[in-house]
């Protein structure tokens, strides 16, 4: 790109870290389809070219009913679902490691009034049993009622749901009155590390609407809220309008969805992940002293190694810890996180732990 | 921009209208700003080295106190500082037309419980008198607290504040213990056809936090909460959070700030904007039976012509009706409105006028 | 009631004013009834044999399908109600002088998100002309959406709407998918003065769910949400709850509704506070320089008089400015007030102009 | 009481059960306070000679700095305290088993967005321990901000904080930014089984807001929220009002109040109620096959006995399962249990027993 700026470049972009999946850039592929939508002019918020096509695009990967509402991020994906499934004195049931009860500073009490009802998991995942523990009281006007449940996939703990745990839950959901939101902001590497269709464990499952994540995938901005039930989830427009989530120039939003989803970029990117993180789980076992903690079945990777030897790590790349109190540090790779930023780090993770012995 | 991607151009790049200076697309020098923040890592959610130096960017143009708050859009922006402003039971004082009032599906109320104490008004503009109208009542539990005024500039109708004007609301407000919000979604407008720098008519002027936009001016996206008066307006950063207008990828909405404001893109593109507007009110005012009903002081026109030519003329141009009552059109240049364009937009007025006649 | 107790009379009863009709204290017939309903155990929040009574007290006034849920005040009934027939993006459309708007501080909004589509009337009425100023914009979720309407009978101003009138609203707001809420909270003097039951202007004219005022009729506390249109307006226990208006010992509040309903203690009441009103603007009538400027239709008085003569006539006896700027007064009969009180301030107001002529 | 009313008496005053202590009616001498502050006219909305006084009431208990703002009920009373707490994006760290988080619908969350930090607990109390695991990532905006913390005494599972274990939470609390709020709807049957003054375990152990309880001991209705650090706890008479919980006749509260807390009423009616229970726990532990599984400290008995017999047992008296799966009983005692009633509820809890054996 060589049209002139007064911007400057203000970063090394050969630096790369493991703190988060969204530290990353935006893809080539991504950055073009922007540039193809530029120029002439566009029906703002929604009603433009692109947005229209994007129908087709999701009903191609979610059925023929489905319905796709882009909007700005994921929290903002997850509270416009929330509301449309819940009234006024609605609660929904969810993992106490949800993004949704941690990491929204409260956005869906806050901007929506939803109360959560949580549950302790250990590895971010619910199951009918779990769910049980909060699924009772309806009819008693002192409880808010639960209604909605909303899961995550891939979980905040980088594990999974089968299509078959995804359906169990459903029809547990179901049978009680309740609807199943999915918050999908790594949607993608679930279905790559699956090696499974999106709608197998979303749509045929029984999920009835879901945050479709773009950002942690490459996209420069945008998440989609998915409408897979319609005759149960309506009226996403309005929500979305005042929940504040409502691009004008929304074609920029619905073409780079298009871009992810119509070829297998979306596949592509998320694979590379998934295979980047599983390369470092795998560098890293034979490490003495570090240990995986979880199940790496996404692009997620949770490790126990030495306290101090986390924080001189910390100075030679970027990630967190993920549990101030056990220690226990979490590594995310990305779309484009490379083999050498791997081994690399690998190498550094051994070297800081041989400084340490 | 030849890179390969899965997306199509669905529309064609030479049709622009009227409607909204948000239909149009992105300034190529934003494009070339975004592409220039791309690639490796960068910390999320607003500690990456765009935003930090997006600081100096905003205390360059409003003062060296000036703190600059990246959110998604305009709802967002004058919500999250009208949250800023006012206390649970706090109330904002606003026009009638005010966007926050009648454009935004009720966000303020719905967001954030605001009530809005509105004013008709002429032209779009609040004075310490009209102001008064709702302006009483302090230490009356029963009556929701005016403790914020809110202005746009320039308004809904196309009229401007002079700094004048500003200053004695904001000395009015702050006698009275309310704090003032600008809407300046289109400050670039405003500031271009005063030919005053920002600053006069806002942090000299007694503004104590504004949006400012920069969509309307030829970005992918992107406003921003600019903090002017720190010790008053506290915690935006919660309350960005919380109102779900937090980026993660928050590099891309700096630099394209950056790219607007460093040099004079931002004049360049409002100026040009308010220009072609201009010339449009000129063009049409010869035409017999078309009269331009508000002052044109930036970059939109206010029209009445016959409702069947307006109808006519929609099929050949986008624009919308302002006042279905009345019959009141509304045409809007935009920073990629050419002269070509709106002198065959001004011809195809004269036909149809003539066609009617 | 000679039962001891620590507390101590610190009031002088037999001094009354004319500020507000929940000044008064409480009817006798209702502590007697309060008394009645004491000792032993009943269920709480409302599954006692009282409340389950005054389902047929109400059924006989507003016809079969009528529901009653008791709440605490009118500010509770008003928002429950409201809550009930709007969804999370609804607007109600009210009177600029509507109690929701003006004297609530808020709640409406503050509590439940909901957007006030205000219009300003000449008499505290609304038409379905002056409705359509605000009626309008469906399907468009730039606009919050306007789906209930809320009157208040009568009216804050003191006047009536007709059976008629408000059969004329409802159907006008049905036909366009708005419900109707009425704010009754002295929907006793309504009738009272109209000489008609109930729900010739309630339930027959088409209202789909009222806030039945007790406070102002004599009782301790208490209102009631009367559904009258059962298919549309759900879940009130839910709301009630989660609003905070839900009673633990209802039946004291049940008891009092069912003291007040059964025979003609509400009409006796509301009659004589409206008698009361009525003899007070023939008093002052021939006073010159007193001018009533509102019809009296039913327990307010609205009066023009030189400002100093309020003020000192204030001293004398409690009153409100109800227009600062004009010099408005508002002199409000109760349940309690008697002719010597009439005769005696109408003297009083005379005394006053005398010493300023 | 003999005046004559419509209303008629519809319940057995003989029959008391063990179902709650606000199954109980009013105690005499607060009936007689109501009669007292009957008759005339009284300013309305708090601005009355009873609630004036009633700051004195409370002055005496609970320090010369407090301030009484009475409500209509508990859910308000806990409500209102917790938004003069918290700002916009603050959380409330509370048992699981709070009646904050269990009891009131999603209020908290519904009305004012407030989002609950829940801690498990073994007895319902925190303690500094406990709240760390909550009381964390101030700064961090992702996290709603724990900035106050809310015990209840006595809890909701019949237990007490001794003034110590008050003093360690507050001061733990306050060095990290919170502030703390007690919900004391049985403050007074926590007193009288501490036997100590209410202020040393509210106001002097660091206490900021308390929600101080009349019904459960022995009024028609009414709570009180009552400040007792009025430098950082402000602005109540906004959010009782905004909050829908300000009482019109509000004197008919506060002489409530003035009745039960003058003299030693208050102390009568929850010491009984504490004698009640500690003789029911007394007369079944001999029973063969009775647990009492909690510690009795206040007016709560909690029991495990045969399922079969409980449901037998609640055909002759009202009472509650607590918790469905283990079927663990709750018996509450009211101010108006007799000696009788305990002695014949043993008797039967005996028989039922026995039909079982």
């Amino acid at each position: 790109m060589t049209h002139p700026t007064d911007a400057q470049r203000r970063h090394d972009p050969a630096v790369r870290g493991f703190a988060s999946d969204n530290y990353a850039g935006v893809h080539p592929e991504i950055l073009a389809a922007i540039a193809l939508a530029n120029d002439g002019h566009q029906v703002a918020y929604g009603e433009d070219q692109y947005t229209e096509h994007l129908q087709d695009v999701f009903r191609a990967h979610f059925g023929p009913q489905a319905e796709a509402y882009p909007v700005f991020n994921g929290t903002g994906a997850n509270v416009v679902s929330l509301q449309a499934l819940l009234p006024r004195w609605g609660a929904v049931i969810a993992a106490g490691s949800a993004h949704i009860n941690v990491d929204e500073c409260g956005a869906p009490e806050k901007v929506a009034g939803i109360k959560l009802l949580t549950i302790p998991t250990e590895d971010g995942k619910l199951s009918p049993e779990l769910i049980d523990q909060q699924a009772w009281g309806w009819g008693d006007e002192h409880r808010a009622q639960p209604l909605a449940v909303s899961i995550t996939q891939s979980t905040e703990l980088g594990t999974l749901y089968t299509p078959e745990e995804v359906r169990a839950i459903c029809e547990h959901a179901h049978e009680r009155g309740m609807l199943v939101h999915m918050d999908g902001s790594r949607l993608a590497n679930a279905a790559a590390s699956l090696g499974r269709p999106f709608r197998e464990f979303t749509t045929d499952a029984g999920v009835d609407v879901l945050s479709f994540g773009g950002t942690k995938n490459g996209l420069l901005f945008g998440e989609v809220v998915v409408v897979l039930n319609p005759e149960k989830v309506r009226n996403i427009k309005y929500l979305r309008k005042m929940s504040m989530q409502l691009a004008s120039k929304m074609r920029f939003v619905s073409v780079q969805f298009e871009a992810l989803l119509t070829g297998d970029l979306w596949l592509r990117n998320a694979g590379h992940a998934n295979a980047m993180a599983t390369r470092l789980a795998e560098a890293v076992r034979g490490i003495d002293g570090v240990t995986i903690v979880r199940p790496v079945q996404a692009n997620a990777v949770f490790a126990l190694l030495p306290r101090e030897v986390s924080e001189r790590l910390q100075k030679r790349y970027r990630f967190y810890f993920w549990d101030e109190h056990t220690g226990e540090v979490r590594w995310m790779a990305a779309f484009d996180t490379t083999e050498a930023d791997i081994d690399a780090f690998a190498e550094a993770i051994k070297e800081e732990m041989g400084r340490t012995a």
